[in-house]
């Protein structure tokens, strides 16, 4: 029942529960703890009164689904789960406040390696605003679980929201297309995976700023960010009955991305419109505020590139794109499921 | 890909991610929907502007570890990780105001078993004031995975917290003990299970009501929930180097327990002691004020026995148990992982 001397050296289930929460209760402080009343420690945690409306965002990740433990280490699991969720509130315009993180761990699983995790979720988090508060730590008997949930606050009347842009309005995306997927794709086969690409996957950097300065401004008809790839999250941004044309000549990527992508078998094009993950953000502007809304995106860093229009024809349209590609995309996107 | 025809007779793999979303999407509201600006279907959840501090808490429940299906229906697991991440709230003496759900499944997990859980913890949140406004879903090649955030609000001044009794403050708990426990350790074993103590384990209610009313009335010390038995959550009451005491035969059971426990070859003060999940609360209060907690909980509908007192002892001391018992206790649930 007695911790070893050096807990962390141990493993999960030699540490016990208990030993564990001590552990990380012992970690250092993310950076935030300004907006906190309670934290780690009580039955629940306690928020320094939010001044506008609260925002919310959970998600999980399973090993063998979502991350694989082959090739990511723990802290870039605790990175991407982070991550994942801080997008989320990018996409609605909001501002983290704190973070919960629940993990389901075997018995086997170091120490070690859990508080790497968990320090790097509430050092992403805690950058970003949003200090860890609170969690819960369950054992299993299979993969491991990591489940973030962030709150954010954000003005009503200044939110992003999905399905709210109207035919000719113009569709940007920030920054480049494809690399998450292409990191995934190389680290899977075991090939060289350049660190761009391998960063890409394993430690995307949410769009917070962004996302703050466009729901600030009020130029942007609809967000979303994407996560599951360009041609399906771009669906999100019109109205009930209208679609998206892409213009596949104008999809943003990194310099090197299509040789290094051919160079392994695999479709750029492809990658860039439905790899996912690249946790970028898509908007749509009303024609008049394209300039406006890209001199933001200069502003903090994030460049957006104009990649095609909402238009009154439902799913996505791909033009400009290698002979046969449009259908195929297509038949892929766009089925009963994909449109919303 | 495409859904069959009735998409709630089919897996959750045959029905696909986007199909199960939008089956969940279908499901009649749950009832209290008045604090949600923005609910399921955007890249956040929005509330309406909470007046008090945001209070957060998240629990996450494994298969084969927190609850079997062997023995407990998709619609019990649901209303269980609702009722505990609520008991949480009840325990600050917050009040809920909305829930998060994540699941991981996998392909053979049946839709209409799933939409259970889902309705039953959209039911049960909503009941107490906390509709489910969004969630995840993932994959997964192990057990079920259920994780559950509740974020409710509180004035910072009116919280009820741990670690704040003092010597000579009496500690008082909630309703009965060792239901839950009894209600496991029968089902466990396929014995006949008295729907009392199998609702007592798998439909666990929160003591909200009386918690805020206790946080209102700014007469009890320090509280918190009973998820892991009294003799280990009555030490989160005292302050640093005090401890509690107990008096065994003062333990409150419901009529027909002991026997009952005792008919299985279980220990009936051993299962109130330290069995765990019965989610009810446990408080401190000085004597003076015992009288009135008491008819706080009188007037809430959940009696509130005096069990004990804070003392200047660390860790739990139990005192008028049958000859052996206090020693065997102490040594099981005073080590030194379990003082605070």
């Amino acid at each position: 029942m007695r911790a070893s001397r050096n807990p962390i050296a141990g493993s999960v289930g030699a540490l016990g529960e208990v030993g564990l929460l001590d552990a990380i209760a012992k970690l250092p402080r993310s950076r935030s703890v300004r907006g906190v009343e309670i934290g780690i420690g009580d039955d629940a945690a306690v928020l320094k009164k939010l001044k506008q409306n609260a925002v919310l965002s959970t998600d999980m990740l399973v090993e063998g689904v979502d991350f694989d433990l082959a090739w990511a280490t723990w802290a870039e699991i605790g990175h991407k789960a982070a991550a994942a969720n801080l997008s989320d509130l990018a996409a609605m315009g909001a501002t983290p406040r704190a973070t919960l993180l629940c993990l389901a761990l075997r018995p086997h699983d170091r120490v070690r390696n859990v508080l790497q995790l968990v320090r790097t979720v509430a050092e992403v988090a805690g950058t970003y605003g949003a200090p860890l508060v609170g969690g819960d730590l369950s054992g299993t008997g299979g993969p491991v679980v990591v489940s973030v949930t962030v709150v954010g606050e954000a003005h009503k009347a200044r939110l992003l929201r999905r399905h709210r842009a109207a035919p000719g309005d113009r569709v940007l995306v920030s920054g480049t297309l494809g690399g998450a997927a292409l990191g995934l794709a190389l680290m899977r086969r075991g090939a060289k995976t350049p660190g761009r690409y391998r960063r890409r996957q394993l430690r995307p950097e949410p769009r917070l700023k962004l996302g703050a300065a466009l729901a600030y401004s009020g130029k942007v008809t609809a967000a979303a960010d994407i996560s599951d790839g360009l041609a399906k999250d771009a669906l999100h941004l019109p109205r009930e009955g209208c679609g998206v044309e892409l213009d596949m000549t104008r999809l943003p990527v990194s310099p090197g991305f299509a040789a290094l992508a051919r160079e392994h078998g695999l479709d750029p094009l492809r990658l860039a419109l439905a790899g996912g993950e690249d946790f970028e953000l898509v908007v749509a502007a009303p024609l008049r505020h394209v300039r406006a809304v890209q001199n933001i995106g200069a502003r903090t860093g994030v460049p957006l590139t104009e990649v095609g229009q909402v238009t009154d024809r439902p799913g996505i349209t791909c033009v400009g794109g290698p002979a046969g590609f449009a259908a195929a995309g297509f038949e892929h996107f766009n089925g009963p499921k994909a449109t919303v």
